[in-house]
């Protein structure tokens, strides 16, 4: 059995990543970019390169689109139409739901089966056991192409509407800019004092994985509208021991501003009469109703 | 050999986990809280209970302080003044490195010696080995005391300046606020897609974990004052890309205000002309001096 022959659209760092793991696993692989030159290295390692997007699509049954936005999605796919007919279209492009369910709606439109993805990896750990992708969209793209995904990493499919794989994309990546943010902020703390990030990365980073086991008590919370049953250290104590971060930023001359948000919702929700309830709360001031709102477990 | 006395001001929850897990060690164990009520629970146990803090500081040498804030703790050690005298005091109350210091000059001038102390944990988790402790200040008492400290959780010495373990304990719990602030957003916005937090939590803890590994490398940049090598994803990309984080928060009817910040200090980062650089280029961003002001690795 002959491995399915694959296209590879956009060669940035990561479409470069993506086309390695494709190759290295035997499947015939052809790229394609904007700029050229940046086909020449994997053409060197054995892919085949192709002039136009058109000649790439042409060339496999599944076709990986790896571009900077939606914007150049469209730009590249559009002027081809139909001869996207009967392919498949794994779209790993960074964008937002509704760009996804757009953009499916077009390539169904013109006989694309699309399926949605987002690559939970920076390029290096492309094909390691450290990555993971979020897919959404057609069932059976996932299900016939599933060998060759997992050679990106681990695959998730979370259902048929291609916007889900963004909507958690995005969910995760902006947990990971909070905490980025918290991490930012106590580097420049602790260099304010004279100590090294380096001397403190080590505990930094042991606390993280700790404390992160608290997300999913915050879940719990968080579906069934209860915030108060359980909670080990309310609002109303987190809000008052919080005037130590923003005041010690102050005295160090660091400016809070990565980390003030989270104590200005507290005092919020605390000034609400919700201080015996914990911070899993505070999701009630970010908008878009409550418990009701969902529909799914 | 018997083991040394303890003695416990403050029975808070926190207060309560350190006296258990002392008496469970077999340590004559003497507590005292302002509002007796609270010691019951821990004299049903075993505990010995003092009528007045002066009473509890003369039953043992060695003295675990766990208050509300440093205003409660000097309430409570000032009338005590040289009762305190040749004691070890370990305060483990939370505060910031000035406080810590300033009362470490009122202790050393009352004949005590005095250990700071920052608790990484919540108090459920005292005594077991996700729990650890930061400590400066005397290295006698930390040396001569480290058996009962380790009761607690692991036991780290950050140096004799007593604002040490509480300027850590501050820099890693801003991290876990920010970490929470972007597990906030998370959350509330696959909520406005009728997902349950429940769902996505499991890939979300996942997720933080992989990715607090990146807090290594912010590390040695800012120690470096080097932004640029080695950078995968660079500010000027991550930047471009943030829109569809604040984007999608618009669209699904969702404040962005927990993750917001990050975000304008990258543009401002990249119209300074540092989008070649990485993230950790925003801590020059937040005030108080460069690579320079660090004296320890």
């Amino acid at each position: 059995m002959s491995e399915t022959p694959v296209t590879v659209l956009g060669l940035g760092d990561m479409g470069t990543a993506l086309a390695r793991a494709l190759m290295k696993a035997g499947h015939r692989t052809t790229v394609w970019n904007r700029t050229a030159a940046k086909a020449e290295a994997l053409a060197a390692e054995g892919a085949l390169t192709a002039a136009t997007a058109g000649e790439a699509v042409a060339a496999s049954p599944l076709v990986v689109v790896c571009l900077l936005d939606y914007d150049s999605v469209r730009q590249v796919l559009e002027p081809l139409g139909d001869a996207l007919s009967g392919k498949a279209v794994v779209n790993l492009t960074n964008g937002t739901p509704q760009q996804a369910r757009d953009l499916a709606a077009w390539a169904a439109g013109h006989g694309a089966h699309y399926l949605d993805g987002g690559i939970m990896a920076v390029p290096p750990m492309i094909g390691t056991p450290a990555a993971f992708l979020l897919y959404s969209g057609s069932p059976d793209v996932f299900a016939d192409h599933r060998a060759v995904l997992d050679l990106f990493g681990e695959s998730h499919h979370l259902g048929e509407d291609p916007g889900r794989a963004p909507l958690y994309d995005l969910a995760l990546l902006s947990a990971m800019y909070g905490m980025f943010s918290g991490v930012l902020h106590a580097y420049a703390l602790v260099r304010s004092d004279g100590v090294a990030a380096a001397d403190v990365a080590p505990l930094l980073g042991r606390w993280l994985t700790a404390m992160s086991g608290a997300a999913d008590g915050f879940a719990q919370q968080i579906d069934s509208g209860d915030h108060a049953t359980g909670v080990v250290s309310n609002l109303a104590m987190q809000s008052a021991g919080f005037v130590n971060f923003t005041g010690s930023a102050g005295d160090q001359g660091i400016s809070p501003e990565l980390i003030a948000p989270i104590g200005d919702l507290m005092a919020r929700r605390v000034a609400d009469g919700h201080g015996h309830e914990g911070l899993s709360g505070l999701v009630e001031l970010l908008g878009a109703g409550g418990p009701g709102a969902v529909q799914t477990r």
